[in-house]
């Protein structure tokens, strides 16, 4: 494919205000002037130097692409965009001109490849790039290099401009837009990159055709409808009337900030989302970028970091490599960012304390001098229940979190959001628990090895879809060993649950959620209460999850826990000598049945140990119940997934179905010193008092004889609603739709 | 049981002394007089502080004995032995009568119940204790209180201590001595504790006779020959002929510090004999303890310290459970001590640092000051071959290092030692490998959660001889799927392999051993070598094991490697729906088998992941090797086994084989950046170019096409010999067994 004709380039006179995309004359001005000043940023650009000036020493690497993620060309390609945004930097702090040379001579090697440059020979993606095997990454390398472009647009000769522009980064920019609709066109994280990509070299050419391009999408019959991206999500759904980046800006959050595809690819578009923007409140202050939709994008920075456990780790909400956390460059940027334009708020520089580094620009170097002053304040992650979809009436997700200490955190996440688009997973109030020390209850995350060459690519493996996606890998009810929505996307993208009721505050926190579709004859309602109370060492959690149906089926509750399982209040039959997969689809078949047992009274309870920690749950149960312990592993001809243990409590043959579980984290054991402490839950006994479509009363003990009771009201969640039922001779009385005590 | 009428206290008006045992009169003055001026100390002081009066607070529980290890009687008397040892000091320290009060009243209850006490209910050990479970336990808690007793004795009233020596501590020391000769008149860790209890005691009663039977132990008729403890270890062998604490100086180590049950139990069994040590040192200056036997005790200390990885966690040779490091309270000890005793060396002041405290005595102060004076030098560990049994005869332990850099580390374990007593496992010619991570090919260690009353109250599992001890569980050969000396302790104890030659300098390192009696008819002989080479970015080991036979076996050679399988360069098929166990016996019964694989050219190659970076293995083989991965958890019906993947080259039918594997660590990967760099080995091609009884040859390039050609004689390892091969038409020479180039 030979590179298109382009339009001449507008208004070449006028450079003097570069750079002014996101450096700008001012900026670099204050921060010469106050290098020294601020230890962090001078230790961020001392390790720039060192860095770039390393990568020049070995001249520069234009490769023909033909790699997939991970191989040499992906990687190098990837390389030279970080090193072309940093030079660009160092060129403007510095001044020194070998900076300003090496972009140059690079892009002009660019720009002697790009017009007679092929789509890239993998041919794997709904839109494959040139430079990388997805327009994605091809966008990726635009929003870094225009920056660099920007930094030595006045260094370059007109000569050179034209050239670049001409030959590399207008034809690049059609590429990106024009000609791949189906990437620019749509809500979703890829189309941000692009439409940053388009709308940044734009503003630095200048050229308001690309600006509008990037702002406001292409028309919206440039794709079909109906057609889907290789991860199954619709391009252009149903009743989706504009595209572009303000689009993007009114459709990819909710209104509150959360993002449909969770916290992993949040981290990855808000950058695009907060560099166009500073870009965009740059050159185009009219648009009032920052402050668009009531501070979406502010809303967008702090669903990031409340979307993190202690240490900072993403929830792996959706399709999501675990391990991402708020060390990541994207959020480093977007806290100094949040910092400079949201308020200065302290909390922001805790983190950056622990991000441990700064972006080279003034926001860094504020962040940087704020911290130097000791204005950093604790950041406090508040409980809060996430809307999601930009409407906000599409389910959400909810983060409980006992905040007392550090060191008892105790923090739910609970799933009852839409699908998420072709990133989403089949896990309809699903929770996952952490801790301290990470993940108690683990949710699985994606099946694939980003950027990790020997496992397909880098890419999604097809584990993703017949495991990670599948409602048993997650902590949610299966039923009749079929997952949500069938599996499917189309279905689900049609429905969502709903919040029944939700409290965030104080030490009895709560969410209940009901779905009505994930199964078609069936009804799923899930209520978690956190607790904290003085007669437990750490929080506890309760989970009541009903599940009420016209017919008769099977129930799979799983609970995926972390850790080495210690000790079982029943016996069960282990398989000794031959393992036998778990079922035919939906996930069944990846997983191995081990053990088999029975309850010997009405609570089944275990036992475990995992980073140091004792955990133990205890279950309402009845004497038919299944009591399976299962391993993921089977049907995993490459070894593509994690061998992790899973504890299923089955009901069989059951219309309605009733499971209450209390989770105690209650104890530690230390290595060195060899010291067990509190190795056994406190629960005693769990008792269902009572349960019909409109109540559940549940009744629990700990060993020292003290009793709770858990009233749910099932169908009134309004604050003062009067609710009665009588067990045996006794009336209980509550208000509201929850009581503990 | 009745307790026993003992013999009248002597020397009661000599009181002045005290405290003499650890502590002494002149060295509390110098504490008291230094503190504030080594902040280290004052910390661990003030810790402790915090620590016994929240401990007071409490009150004084001295329950009756019921419990196993991990039960609530066994935690608290062994909690009262920490704190009352503590209590001493700072009633030494801080004069605060509170502290002596606490002991003594606590003492009073122990010698009100000490005289109607029958052995502890459990009766599961060889020598059941009083207090605890076995005798072992109940010596713990004696040689800590005999400090606490010293600390408080001018404190007791005559009154006082005529009771509790009367009633608890006399005959305390006779029943663990006389009443438990088993427990107590061998060479072994567990009668170290006894002797050192009953010793130090003595010291303080200044009762001769119990500080004579712990110097020179029983009549050795005490015992009938061939008995055997609960681990199978001999309780009187064949040719002993002495005990008591000077016997297990002589008896416990090799000349050069090794302890024969390997780190783990050192770091256990060091405490008494330095804490026994030092109190003669302190008494009974005539007898040299410190520098006895050239000094046996500095080098057991050293030998500590070098066989940890870079974290200072233990090789868990033998019985081990992993997680111990230098940071254990012993470990202070001997670190503090050795300080003091030997020379103030630097380095050791950096292990401290690590360590994070120091003892409360005159050794932890002046660690703590010098440290504050900033005379920490890195502790350089050595590579070291460790000759194992008492005449540094019986094979041995070497560990070579790769010493450049923190992040650059590769050590190699590998153990040819002796059978190690009870504690022994079934590994000749084994080795386990670590680098900055932690363990890359991991040695099981022990089947054992120590203190973990939910795993069979904290004591060793029957997994622990059933896998944990097997040869197949360990990185070395296997012969038709039956451990080294069939398992049998007894044939085990009669041999050990040998030491060919070894070589710790330099950056081609290396450690060859022979087995001949691992197997009946075959001989075993194993050549490691670790590689520094700038053609690789990190130091590479080279395996050659070669087994000799008269008739024909199969042969098995695994891999415990940690982490998870990327990628191979042979296909293999996987168990998709059904996995079965491996064999049924010498822990093969504990094997799922994974997946089988062919090689299609010469060499295999397999490529894993684990915490953060990808390692590599080439293997050379032929096209009838099987090729398996195999996974831990077969048989295990209670969930005692970590589910752990290997990978195992099987030869069959054949009289000799000769396995030859490069293992390479070669790159990383960052969850955060999502950057992998260098995932792939740089070996390109391994091959064996000669292989007979008397030379090996074999062959690798890099993918740059630089060549390695490693030759081996196997029958005169002296350095001048002169060796000849041909292969093909060329000759090579060389001088000594082995030569790389």
């Amino acid at each position: 494919m030979a590179a298109k004709e382009v339009k001449p380039m507008v208004d070449k006179s006028n450079t003097s205000n570069h750079p002014n995309l996101i450096l700008t004359k001012e900026g670099v001005a204050s921060i010469k002037a106050s290098l020294g000043k601020a230890p962090l940023f001078d230790e961020a650009l001392s390790n720039s130097i060192t860095k770039v000036d390393a990568e020049i020493s070995t001249g520069i690497h234009v490769p023909i692409p033909k790699d997939m993620s991970g191989g040499y060309t992906h990687q190098r390609h990837k390389k030279n965009w970080f090193i072309m945004q940093e030079a660009g930097v160092l060129y403007q702090v510095t001044g020194e001109d070998k900076y300003a040379i090496y972009i140059r001579d690079m892009l002009l090697e660019y720009a002697e490849m790009y017009p007679t440059l092929p789509i890239h020979p993998t041919d794997r993606s709904y839109a494959t790039g040139k430079i990388f095997w997805q327009c994605l990454n091809d966008s990726n390398w635009l929003v870094y290099v225009s920056q660099a472009y920007d930094a030595i647009y006045d260094f370059c000769t007109v000569e050179e401009r034209t050239k670049l522009e001409k030959d590399l980064f207008r034809p690049y920019a059609d590429f990106l837009s024009t000609g791949n609709p189906k990437f620019f066109n749509r809500i979703h994280n890829h189309s941000t990159w692009g439409n940053a990509a388009v709308g940044m070299i734009g503003l630095v050419m200048n050229d308001q055709e690309l600006v509008d391009r990037a702002l406001y999408g292409l028309q919206m019959d440039a794709n079909k409808k109906n057609e889907r991206d290789n991860d199954g999500g619709l391009i252009r759904p149903d009743g989706l009337k504009k595209a572009g980046f303000l689009a993007q800006l009114d459709g990819s959050f909710s209104p509150d900030g959360y993002f449909t595809e969770g916290p992993y690819y949040l981290r990855y578009a808000i950058f695009p989302f907060l560099q166009f923007g500073k870009a965009l409140a740059n050159n185009r202050p009219e648009l009032g970028i920052l402050t668009y939709r009531d501070n979406i994008l502010k809303k967008a920075v702090y669903a990031l970091l409340y979307q993190t456990d202690k240490n900072g780790l993403f929830f792996p909400i959706n399709d999501a490599q675990k391990g991402m956390s708020w060390k990541a460059r994207e959020v480093i940027m977007a806290v100094d960012l949040a910092y400079q334009h949201y308020g200065e708020d302290p909390m922001l520089l805790s983190v950056a304390q622990k991000q441990g580094t700064v972006i080279l620009d003034e926001a860094g170097f504020m962040v940087a001098r704020d911290l130097a002053k000791g204005l950093a304040q604790p950041m406090k992650q508040k409980s809060i229940a996430y809307k999601d979809g930009a409407d906000g009436k599409q389910g959400g997700v909810a983060i409980l979190r006992n905040n007392t200490a550090v060191e008892n955190e105790l923090c739910l996440v609970m799933k009852y959001s839409e699908q998420g688009m072709g990133h989403g997973h089949f896990d309809k109030l699903s929770y996952s628990l952490y801790d301290e020390t990470g993940e108690i209850m683990q949710d699985y995350g994606a099946a694939r090895w980003v950027n990790i060459d020997q496992k397909g690519g880098g890419r999604y493996l097809k584990e993703n879809n017949t495991w990670a996606k599948q409602s048993i890998a997650h902590n949610t009810l299966v039923i009749d060993e079929t997952a949500h929505y069938n599996g499917d996307i189309r279905i689900g993208e049609k429905h969502h649950p709903d919040l029944y009721y939700f409290n965030g505050t104080g030490d009895v926190q709560v969410v209940s959620t009901k779905s009505k579709n994930a199964y078609e004859d069936s009804e799923l309602h899930r209520t978690m209460v956190l607790v904290k109370d003085e007669n437990f060492r750490h929080p506890i959690l309760i989970d009541v999850f009903k599940a009420t149906s016209e017919n008769k089926h099977q129930y799979d509750l799983p609970i995926w826990f972390q850790g080495h399982l210690l000790l079982t209040n029943f016996e069960y039959d282990t398989e000794m000598t031959t393992l036998n997969k778990m079922g035919d689809g939906h996930g069944y078949q990846h997983l191995w049945k081990e053990a088999v047992g029975k309850a010997k009274g009405d609570n089944a309870h275990i036992n475990w140990f995992s980073n140091g920690k004792f955990y133990s749950m205890t279950s309402a149960v009845s004497a038919d119940d299944e009591l399976i312990f299962a391993r993921l592993g089977a049907n995993d001809p490459e070894y593509n997934l994690r061998h992790d243990p899973a504890f299923i409590i089955r009901k069989k043959d059951a219309k309605d179905a009733t499971f209450v579980s209390i989770i105690e984290p209650h104890g530690g054991y230390n290595r060195v010193t060899e010291l067990a402490e509190h190795p056994f839950t406190s629960v005693e006994k769990l008792s269902i008092l009572h349960d019909d479509a409109t109540y559940t009363v549940i009744q629990f003990s700990n060993k020292a004889g003290k009793e709770w009771t858990l009233m749910l009201a099932h169908q009134d969640a309004s604050e003062n609603s009067q609710h009665k039922v009588k067990i045996g001779d006794k009336q209980l009385e509550w208000t509201g739709a929850y009581k503990l005590k």
